[in-house]
């Protein structure tokens, strides 16, 4: 760990400057080996070739490089938010009740086969049919207090007042989202989602479509690292939630690519079709990367490059 | 097929009823094995221990022995009907762009897993995917004139006019239609269903909650046996639409017990969790028998074992 | 059945050979659609545009068309026999004990996840795992004993004592096994499978390399066909055991194709990889085809659409 | 990380044994919960109350608590030695080519349906047939070459010459294995598995058969946690292949409740149906536990209660 304190604590942020831009520029290369997600007009207009990365640390040291000020949808990212906020306001045991936690070596979008009688959880809460059974925990009497109570989770968890939906992205979503539609159908037939479907999805295409870039994704990392971390608005999440959510990002944040991503940088993470990469170390940093080439699970290429390259320089790997 | 025509041309009727009440007097006792449906209240007021069958032929002569007067919901048979009328009015290439038309051992409700780029078609028209996805060909402008062109077509094929939709099960069944509307979304997503989700649901809870009786199974059952046979209202389906549904009710038309029940009998045959049983005898006569005690699987327990002794004693197997 | 009648009482054979004649020369052309099977090089030996038919019926009457004279190997038909052997020597209950009777929408050689204390038999007898079940059942005491058995059923049930296995296809059959083997051993941990696997397997592997031309495969469905047909050495098969031979045979004869083979041609057929189709009509036939150019299923291209021809053209559909 | 500095440098090491001490009485009662593994014999003798730990440290200080001198079979544990040896001998690109690296929610001894044409590895190195996979990359020329080169490994690993296979064990490992067996031949049937298969799993049958203690576990667990840990033999393995044997046991380390127990503990575990379950904190000591009382997915019930109450105590959690 003495070269993460050396990466924060060391005077000379010159020397940390210089070697971002270089795994930056090395692996800008790799850009060329994904592609930009098209399933939705909103996405298609990515420019392949981006990648930045931003870090910030507990005293607020604010490291960035390559393409840092565009804004990009938030995507799966989104399902680390949300899984949070559950965990907070009501408990692991009754989120527990909802989905499983166990990693799984099923597509981000499966349906499994469930026979008459045969009852499954969603495995994890990183994959959709678990992030719309956590997305209906949201608490809030009517849908546009739901909501509000959901954006307000996102302004506390990246200190940033201004986030916004992009309503472009929501709507093509929504009108794209039948798959996402017979998953909750099915949760609901199997006692797994409470109340109405169509405001669940709704509320769930939102959040989707939260509009961030990386210095955001560094700041919702950092609250997940560092459990003193206090943002302007007060801590947002305990020592022991963040926990659970850092090892669930481990086992299953990088969609059917965990494994192989876990073994190569040892970073809890979690990746969104948007082409983010939110990371963080414990005790130290929150990173965001943002590289909207996906390779075909829907990862970034070039921001798996760098994470990787980032986390063997500095020491990084938590096991 | 000697005997068949024994049926159906002696002039001894009172030997075939004699024969009729014999069969159903020795398998009434079958119905002690299995149980009324349960999962909505219009099904489960049904009396286990009732037994009936109603035998047409083409003469129009009529035998019936047991309880059959008594009326209940046609349930998954409509699938038959549904089918034939997509046949007649598209044409069996076109159906088959949304259905298979291979048996398959998974249950009725099954739902299968699907990655992101894999396209799978339900596989067959007698399993819940299939039928929504043939329910959703039902043609006419405006959804009332979808229902009522349904309806007609459930008339002309039962030659009864006052066939009627229960209301009581119908709206059970959209209450607790969970699970067919993800199946619904699943088929959208996947571009095997066109048209507005919830209508296409509502005219599927509805066929599925007409009330028949025994002597309107075997009228169904007649339309499929012989192709010459022209109700009141004229001919309603052709040959080649005729021994395709009686092969498709062959392969896979008793839920998971199809292989099974077609060893036993040879009898092309539907069930439904209603009670019902709707078979035919090529160029012979139609059948249909009600037994509201069901088996795990869904098929009426002693209207079963009916059938297999109607099959042995008079030889009707089609194999 | 006017019609099959007519195939076998016309006296003017000269009629029956010319349509025959015509049938397959008009398929011919389907033999481009498809490839000979490539996995052993036994069989990748064979012509792709051959194509061949076969009839006899009752009265031993024989009509030939095409490339008659070529030996193959019999492969999966052979499960056909097999099945029909099983059933006489141990009953129906017995039998079914190790395997079912439902069609399956898997492939022919798939393995089923299992967990630990899922017991799943084999759907059918006509998929590998099955059959190998099947294979299990074949008496006597000594390997020898029952290959020696297994043997003489064959040839009886082909009438042709000349029958010879091709040991260089066994041999292949034997060498490339690994997926049988799998299947054998995952049987046999769920108490399916008795007796030693490499055993049983080789008989496996022997019943696949039997060599046959198309009047072996017409004669099988004779014996099929008719009940009272009795060969040279005497009756082989029950009126019942043909009869659910023949159910088999319709529900799940031709790989996952046979729902749609059912359809159009409405006959009970059993395929092989070797290009052999066998086929029968109830009370009339026997017949066999031959045509090594498969889809991509495993049926023979032409040789389907001939039965198709066939059974329009001369009214064979059972259903 | 400072509390495990304090677990390893405090003088007052009788501090630690009565914490220690302490977590074991306080979790035997968890003994009741499981029962012992009862597929072969000498499993079943095993005594459902016991409960034990031992804790070694790189300065060689050993800490045990609890019943400590039985010895049991290593079973599933074996797996992360032979991975770490696998991946020593051949490096990671080699060995992935063989078996993947993700975690995956079937069970242990899952087999996955496979078409014909579609090919799949196993998921990871930690169920049976990945373990079956890497077995099968032992070097040597004989059977008895490999069986010495994987027993050396194991001594050197455990730093305990007298490390001995229970024969009994083993041979009911053997004869009771059809399932192991047919997983090695699907795995051979698709290029996964080069070699005899009955030497690779006798191989495999008798990696299992190992008996070890806690001590011996712990040493183990020494080897993954301190890459300049040397041990009487020299180093075993590499920093690099410490750390992906870690990842991959905190991925996938106990079976289908591996994310469960990952929440909870953080610890980079293995556990075997033999009743002990390894683990290790990086850069500080190697845990051997044993509790023969297992839960329904072959996990000791009160070993992870006790690695659950020493991980919060003491502050262990990796991430």
């Amino acid at each position: 760990m003495n070269t993460v304190d050396y990466l924060l604590q060391d005077e000379n942020d010159l020397h940390i400057q210089a070697k971002l831009d270089e795994i930056i520029e090395r692996n800008r290369r790799y850009t060329k080996d994904g592609a930009v997600a098209t399933y939705i007009p909103g996405l298609r207009k990515a420019n392949r070739d981006d990648l930045g990365i931003c870090i910030v640390d507990k005293n607020k040291r604010i490291f960035t490089s390559g393409v840092c000020d565009k804004k990009f949808t938030i995507q799966s990212i989104s399902k680390v938010v949300l899984l949070s906020m559950a965990l907070m306001e009501h408990g692991f045991d009754y989120v527990h009740t909802k989905v499983g936690f166990e990693p799984s070596d099923n597509p981000f979008n499966s349906i499994v086969t469930i026979g008459n009688n045969d009852v499954k959880k969603p495995s994890n809460p990183m994959i959709n049919s678990g992030a719309i059974a956590i997305t209906s925990l949201i608490k809030g009497d009517t849908y546009e207090e739901k909501e509000a109570n959901m954006m307000a989770y996102f302004k506390k968890f990246t200190a940033n007042n201004d986030l916004k939906i992009n309503y472009n992205v929501y709507m093509s979503e929504r009108s794209t989202g039948d798959r996402n539609r017979a998953m909750a159908y099915l949760l609901k037939s199997h006692g797994f989602l409470d109340g109405n479907v169509d405001e669940i999805l709704d509320l769930y295409f939102k959040q989707c479509s939260i509009e961030v870039d990386v210095k955001d994704l560094a700041m919702i990392g950092l609250n997940l690292a560092d459990q003193e971390f206090i943002n302007d608005r007060g801590c947002v999440i305990s020592k022991d939630v963040a926990r659970i959510v850092r090892t669930v990002m481990f086992l299953c944040g990088m969609y059917d690519g965990s494994g192989e991503f876990a073994l190569k940088t040892g970073l809890p993470s979690k990746s969104g079709v948007g082409g983010g990469i939110m990371t963080c170390v414990s005790d130290a940093v929150g990173i965001g990367v943002f590289g909207p080439s996906l390779d075909e699970r829907g990862n970034s290429v070039a921001g798996m490059k760098v994470l990787e390259d980032l986390s063997r320089e500095f020491d990084l790997s938590a096991i």
